[in-house]
């Protein structure tokens, strides 16, 4: 008799804390390789870039694309071009959302900005060049020529006009006309989920996964991108910058509308759990789709970064 | 007896100026259907992204790319994505160094620049967009696989650190620090010549063009690249701003290097005529490299093209 439909149980050995400082190591470690030296001219640009790169951050993207290459067979370093690209992209506009002209912030990762560090112009400049290098390292990766070329689509396509940058002019335009719920989930598939979505379609493409198999982990992301920003919402009211490591309290300072601002906290927390669990039913039926079989171990990692996102404090 | 190697001359029925205007329209009806529509969510990016691309410019690139292909035996069209690729790049670089943190300029290609137009967040992103874009429409299009990689490897190193954006710095630290003649050749290469350059070896991939002969074309459009910057400055001191479009005399009055300031005007012009003489050389060479057979038609436009641009007067 077929069991109902559920959502894998993490693995009880699953030590999702070492894959994540694993990935991390591995992929500070290829940026700094992909990265320019900061000598020769146009050292300023590669130490900004360089500073905004490597001087920090959590590698949620590059984990979830890692994990998502063992999810289907593959290895975590067959998704690092992709990894690093990933982070690339999300590094270059938070250093674009940084400038004076946009959010205005001082503290990123707690550290000054980089315009703040070396001025607004490198700031834009060094925010550009880490753009091209993204698609320069994809490009020039070693995987299978159609891998690489679904990576540049689907990163474009993510970073583009109807994701991330789509998803940051309706944030700037929700300054002064206050989305309802239904608006701000718009600002947020494509200011935080679009990037994460492609984060899981492009680590699955990278371990040798199926287009489709590709699709419902990029379903399973764009969950789990909601979900994300469900949480920053509630540690910025909840936490301190020093904790935070950027500015805390800005948004709703700012008038901006958040989730706990329209839900609620408790709605707030409440609307979380069940991007959470829908992120896990997402997750459950990756394995129905065509392409090489499964792997548990990848499965539960992506099972216990969904329950990570969701705990996590910082 | 082998002839001595000399550059070919223009066919004599080339009609560079009817070939430059179908390029424009067919780039400008591609582009066209490439922008997102100014209408639905994100309306304000859309449209600042259109007015930017399709306010006008001349399509030097596009044209250079879509004779190229031609030049190694292809059609015109082969080279469309690409083309309007090319034209997104520089247009995102146009918007990011107009920005008041950067040349603060008020006017270009007739208009209010896109910050002036928009604001400066909205420039910022509109960039940013079309970054995106152009890596989106490259990646997918229908050429095969390879000639699409090969082209997203090309334009990406040509706008990245090491071109385009690394030019772009040296200007900005030139401003501090006068550099020397070679300095300001180091400059241009960046700023200027690595896209020009990736236009012709882009068009000579889209074109069906063995690789070695997109380098050989990639080598002309460099020495084509710093013709059309000394040229550049040259209008730039002699013309009025209605005639350019952009704000013109801006280059001496802020201090800037120029070829003319280094050079002297006279020696600006010599220099311009011998960088023109050394990419006719160039050009010549390109038959030699393996691939398909070399096509005089093509081969004579891109001897028009140096000529137009030797001798443009806005």
């Amino acid at each position: 008799m077929p069991k109902p439909e559920t959502a894998p149980p993490a693995a009880p050995d699953v030590n999702f804390g070492a894959f994540l400082s694993g990935c991390a190591r591995e992929v500070n470690a290829f940026l700094d390789r992909a990265l320019p030296p900061a000598a020769g001219p146009a050292a300023t640009l590669a130490s900004a870039m360089r500073y905004a790169v490597l001087g920090g951050g959590k590698r949620i993207r590059p984990a979830l694309a890692m994990a998502s290459a063992v999810a289907v067979g593959g290895e975590p370093r067959d998704a690092l071009p992709a990894a690093a690209a990933l982070e690339m992209i999300h590094t270059y506009s938070l250093i674009h959302d940084d400038l004076p002209c946009m959010d205005d912030d001082n503290l990123r990762r707690g550290q000054p900005t980089v315009h703040v560090r070396y001025g607004e112009a490198v700031a834009v400049l060094a925010g550009d060049a880490l753009h091209t290098l993204a698609f320069e390292t994809i490009a020039g990766s070693e995987a299978p020529a159609e891998v690489r070329l679904g990576c540049v689509e689907r990163l474009a396509a993510a970073a583009g006009p109807a994701g991330m940058v789509g998803g940051q002019v309706l944030d700037m335009e929700a300054e002064t006309r206050t989305p309802d719920a239904r608006g701000l989930e718009a600002i947020h598939r494509g200011k935080t989920g679009a990037l994460i979505a492609a984060s899981a379609a492009l680590g699955a493409l990278s371990g040798g996964g199926g287009v489709r198999q590709a699709d419902a982990l990029a379903a399973f992301g764009r969950e789990l991108g909601l979900l994300f920003q469900i949480v920053d919402d509630l540690l910025d009211e909840e936490q301190t910058s020093a904790r935070l490591g950027k500015s805390a309290g800005k948004d709703r300072a700012a008038g901006k509308a958040t989730y706990p601002a329209i839900h609620g906290t408790r709605g707030a927390r409440a609307e979380a759990s069940r991007r959470a669990a829908r992120a896990r039913e997402l997750l459950a039926a990756v394995g129905k789709e065509p392409g090489p079989p499964v792997n548990s171990a990848g499965m539960g990692l992506l099972d216990a970064l969904t329950g990570r996102i969701l705990h996590r404090s910082s």
